[in-house]
């Protein structure tokens, strides 16, 4: 083990990260925690292990009945923490971290027009991508994420950095009808999103997508064109729906009267693959539509709140049994990465909407951020849950803050209490990628410095 | 500078801090940090620099133009930190850190009832009040937080902690309609706090004051004694007022359709003391008469949201020139002291609630955890920005972590991005009670294991 761990440092320590990380991933029992399994029993083990061999759960229980056998494996001591399926963010533009606060507290066509736009035109290539990635990728696993769904260009390197990382990710290449940074026309967009596609199609870590950018920048025709090549490529189909009140206004004007995802379910988009972001403007019927075709829906509150675009109907949605998640965001609307964030105000923005203290309890909202999150990106019989057979997404986290003490409930006190900076250890595949707080696939101060860099560069931009 | 941390270090480890505070402030120059000083001018300083006098702030301005003589005090580097004036939780139940999570998701009458009141009467007594105090004081100062405005019961010991931390309180004895556990009867309540106030009003530390629960539970005969109370020992009068809906409708139907600001108005409450809690059910009339008696407002999103109380509404307050400060409420409906999640929520709450993403910026938060909440506990002379003459209450905060990486605008970083982990030192009065996240003046581990402790007292409490 401690061989392993210092080729890790070593090359951690060189920005050197090997390519493949299953080769290098070890059988781990993660002993004497409490394990909350999100399984469908909703155990939670006191005193408990998870077994990990190669990249899968193998035995979950006990410690004390863990077989004889595995006490070989490499341990790791979870005593007084308690172990979780890493959290699963469900809507990200990771390279826009680099964009953090550049611009707060204005309209959403202002911040998008006067900083976002000129800024993307004028900085983003595939190199700042790249170091974007990084950065949130950084974030994220110290916050206990290990799987994200992304909307953003490039994505082949993101898909590259996130790899590199040994971060999960389903990754979805914009496209959008307006030239973009990587690709100025639909026809090249969509060739640029296929060979994306196929070239990643059969990684472990990465699920690429295909992620027409919304209903009001995308023609009718484009995205039934997005919809075939999700459907010929058996890829996700990522969007932003329903987001906000001119969204509708555009789209019932250019549609005869009709609402955001109506309108889509008419023409026939949806497939079973489909992966929308915010869904706010979502009536009764319209929730309904979403549940018919297996939609997932990512709950982005922070961002939601930010923009004042509104609030989900997300009490709704689960009642119907649609798969909702958690996500942030980009880090230009939020302005962090924090799931634990978006945990507690999930739970407490649904309370004080609906008038009702007892909605989204916190176990409903834990659940969000884990196994809701993983069905929400068609995945649920992947993650979302410690259970033997799903790929080993773990995160350990501590119990023993101030702000964590005393504690009387297990949900109660991961949703209302626990911060990202109470995450110790991330496992990713099988594999270590975060040990009591020190990043091993990722140098976080080689980050910083290209995070500066490019501020620098991009404030320089936007006074031209 | 090495013998002071020596002496301080011992008797942090002995857990015996010495009753005066003062006598140990030593002279301090903090440097070369970015200084939000929070003044009229609202001037941030790079490089810059901050000296202190024993517990006063004497000279504020570029590093590079300290004065020669001032470079012989003890100096703190803050490089590439930033350096605020210490952050002003105006409404605290600070004892009740101790039931953290005890009890969520549930009903306001429910939680009270079945789990709050029980829980009180059957732990709370002297020594549990400082137990829970040092827990929640740990926690805050943790987090920057360097006065706090409470209202609980023990309040005498609750200074005692308080001013033992080295901490500055607005500390109100709650007196309520029936028997707590310091006091049974009213007469009883009104000698305590009239003891109590006494015995605190000339401390550099603690302001001592008197807190009618709220006008749902206090008389009115009574709400006008512990005014004459405030006005005979011109001490601080805090109360919880227009909290709920449930509230309103009781005052109507009790006081002749009057809502509670304007019965409480009516009756001849309000002095230039007053505090008051929640101010969620006010419309612009009540504002006014906010505003004509300068009552400080505390304004506590996080609780508001988790009980589902409503929101306050603070943009129209502060349109009209009301004082409104930051409160975290007790832990057990939050659940935690963070100062700087309230911020967050507060800028992105009233956008949403207003629908203008314009609403409540950045920097107009930020003064509400500060000099707004000075001026809300009516001690807007003495602390709440870095000014020459003022108190020097200050925190020194790390701006170099992932999630805060790139910056490009102040507020928006303390505001959106900044975290209480992120804190790194904290003074109060001139006196440092946390060095580089090491807490001087209270013994971690003892706080915890003392809040471990009642943590099984009153889970075994509960079954009986």
């Amino acid at each position: 083990m401690k061989r392993l761990l210092s080729v890790t440092i070593f090359f951690s320590l060189l920005a050197i990260t090997p390519a493949f990380s299953q080769a290098r991933s070890a059988d781990i029992a993660i002993v004497g925690g409490t394990v909350v399994t999100m399984d469908k029993d909703r155990r939670v083990i006191e005193n408990g292990a998870v077994v990990m061999r190669g990249e899968k759960i193998e035995w979950v229980g006990k410690r004390s009945a863990m077989p004889a056998r595995m006490r070989t494996a490499r341990t790791i001591d979870a005593t007084g923490k308690v172990v979780i399926p890493g959290l699963i963010n469900t809507h990200t533009h990771v390279p826009m971290s680099l964009f953090r606060g550049i611009a707060d507290d204005m309209d959403l066509q202002e911040w998008l027009t006067k900083f976002i736009f000129p800024a993307e035109a004028k900085n983003v290539d595939e190199a700042f991508v790249r170091a974007g990635t990084r950065l949130g990728l950084a974030e994220m696993i110290k916050g206990g994420t290990t799987t994200y769904c992304d909307m953003y260009y490039f994505e082949d390197a993101i898909a590259d950095e996130t790899k590199k990382a040994g971060m999960r990710g389903v990754l979805g290449e914009t496209v959008i009808d307006f030239p973009v940074p990587d690709n100025k026309t639909w026809p090249e967009a969509i060739a640029y999103t296929e060979r994306f596609i196929r070239k990643w199609q059969n990684d472990p870590l990465i699920t690429p997508a295909i992620a027409p950018h919304a209903p009001y920048t995308v023609s009718q025709e484009h995205l039934l064109e997005a919809r075939a090549v999700s459907d010929r490529l058996k890829a996700p189909l990522v969007i932003h729906l329903a987001e906000a009140n001119t969204e509708t206004e555009f789209i019932q004007q250019k549609h005869a009267g009709q609402r955001p995802i109506g309108f889509v379910e008419n023409i026939g988009f949806f497939n079973d693959r489909t992966i929308a972001a915010h869904v706010i403007q979502a009536n009764e019927a319209e929730i309904d539509l979403l549940k018919k075709h297996n939609v997932g829906v990512a709950h982005n509150p922070h961002s939601n709140m930010k923009l004042a675009a509104g609030t989900a109907p997300v009490p709704s949605m689960l009642r119907k049994g649609v798969n909702v998640g958690l996500g942030t965001d980009g880090a230009a609307s939020n302005n962090d990465l924090s799931m634990w964030e978006e945990m507690d105000t999930a739970a407490k923005l649904h309370k004080l909407v609906s008038g009702d203290p007892k909605a989204m309890p916190a176990e409903v909202v834990f659940a969000m951020a884990t196994i809701g999150g993983a069905r929400a990106l068609h995945m649920g019989d992947k993650i979302g849950s410690i259970e033997v057979g799903k790929l080993a997404d773990i995160a350990i986290v501590g119990l023993d803050e101030l702000h964590q003490t005393p504690m009387y409930n297990i949900y109660s006190h991961l949703v209302y209490a626990t911060k990202a900076s109470d995450v110790r250890t991330v496992i990713i595949h099988g594999r270590v990628v975060m040990l009591d707080r020190r990043l091993l696939t990722l140098n976080e101060s080689v980050i910083k410095r290209d995070a500066n860099t490019y501020r620098q560069k991009i404030i320089n931009s936007l006074k031209n």
